[in-house]
């Protein structure tokens, strides 16, 4: 059998513009087919890429990290300088490199951390509008939100929190809905209240209902005791709003 | 004499595509223009705006102030809400209020805060590229900059630092070239270097001169003791390249 060389890559990029991450049907301009068109031209062989995190359309990365073979050794810096002197500026590989055959982005991640960003504030962010969910019907209460958080750590069930399925107890790809969540952090930074996802994988759309939820304990909407009966529940429509991708960033992956 | 209400605003934007603060011939496209025109539809009478800095083309803002006057009373939230509704986005009233008769943006300010961006890595910063001027040619040494820095503070004849006139000691416009400078500050956040500018006035473009001739110090093209003589000169030539306005942000105005 043919030697094939296994590559890990880092890369940013700011979501706004793009499909998500994940190719698919008839799904034009994701940003797996970026990747992957311009390693299927610089290789000359069609190349398939694994991304640690299939972020949906309009969001973002600090750290995506993806793994591709390629039949024919190249230097990592030349796939990493190829491949940025081709991507749209909204894209960037920070980091290339080869990694054993049996790595996979995806299946060798061991955890995720997101960040989930609200501007609490009327005055509109000119700078950084496109990575916010501009939140201004009242201030938040970073504290009672904090403390509903908590109450989502350990191992949670998650089906609430996630797109329904059929099954109770699985979500709509037949997985286990129970996850492991080792933090969420809560903080204020001036007129933005920055929550920080740590956990060893999420289902769809987790954390952005997560954001939503605790978004709506902090408006005072629901209250931060009520989540222990929303995690029970299992019901999707039990938990607050998908607050919107924009305001969401895949801050790192852990191997 | 009919009376006139006086107001001040604050305002941060995003310059980059912007032709610059100041309205001038046929200049289209300056937040200048884009205030006036909404100020004067708001009062139907002719409002002409003050800048406390007349921002270039591209250069940003996170806190400009401006002053103008109406020929009757508007609460001062109701002129930011409507100056806010039909703003472009990437300009916004952060704050008005009304002021004393003799308050002028520009001529009662006592002092300014710019600061200097500067992406130094080879790595594209895909969410704040339009706000940091990317230099990768070398490490920049950040410890040197500040170093020259130092030796700008205090009261300098900025003329190496600005666009050049005929007559020696005297800028473009016939002022003195002395000014004071209060403080540089230069510090390494990751893989950006921050200046700080903070004095009683800059000339025409001094801000810009002034990072791109610290840029070449922490460059080692020239040394940071070369300073005291490129000021003595008075000479533009003697000064270091005038950096991109992309990186360029007036901070805040001091009354």
């Amino acid at each position: 059998m043919k030697e094939l060389f296994n590559y890990k890559i880092s890369l940013s990029y700011d979501g706004t513009s793009f499909s998500g991450w994940q190719k698919q049907g008839n799904t034009k301009n994701t940003i797996q087919e970026k990747l992957e068109n311009i390693l299927t031209e610089m290789s000359g062989e069609y190349v398939e890429i694994h991304g640690a995190g299939r972020t949906d359309a309009g969001v973002h990365a600090e750290e995506q990290v993806a793994s591709f073979k390629l039949g024919k050794f190249e230097k990592p810096d030349c796939i990493k300088d190829y491949l940025n002197r081709y991507l749209p500026v909204k894209i960037c590989v920070t980091a290339a490199e080869t990694v054993s055959d049996d790595f996979h982005a995806r299946l060798s991640a061991k955890g995720k951390t997101y960040v989930y960003r609200v501007w609490n504030s009327k005055t509109r962010n000119v700078f950084e509008y496109p990575y916010l969910y501009q939140y201004d019907d009242c201030k938040l209460d970073c504290r009672k939100m904090q403390e509903a958080a908590d109450l989502l750590c350990g191992e949670c069930d998650l089906a609430s929190f996630c797109v329904p399925s059929q099954l109770k107890g699985y979500d709509k790809k037949g997985r286990s809905t129970v996850r492991r969540i080792d933090g969420i952090n809560v903080e204020r930074i001036g007129d933005e209240i920055r929550m920080t996802f740590e956990g060893s994988g999420f289902l769809y759309n987790t954390v952005r209902i997560m954001a939503g939820t605790l978004i709506e304990i902090g408006a005072g909407k629901r209250s931060a005791e009520s989540i222990p009966e929303t995690v029970a529940k299992r019901d999707r429509a039990s938990a607050g709003f998908k607050a919107p991708a924009c305001g969401l960033i895949l801050k790192a992956v852990k191997y």
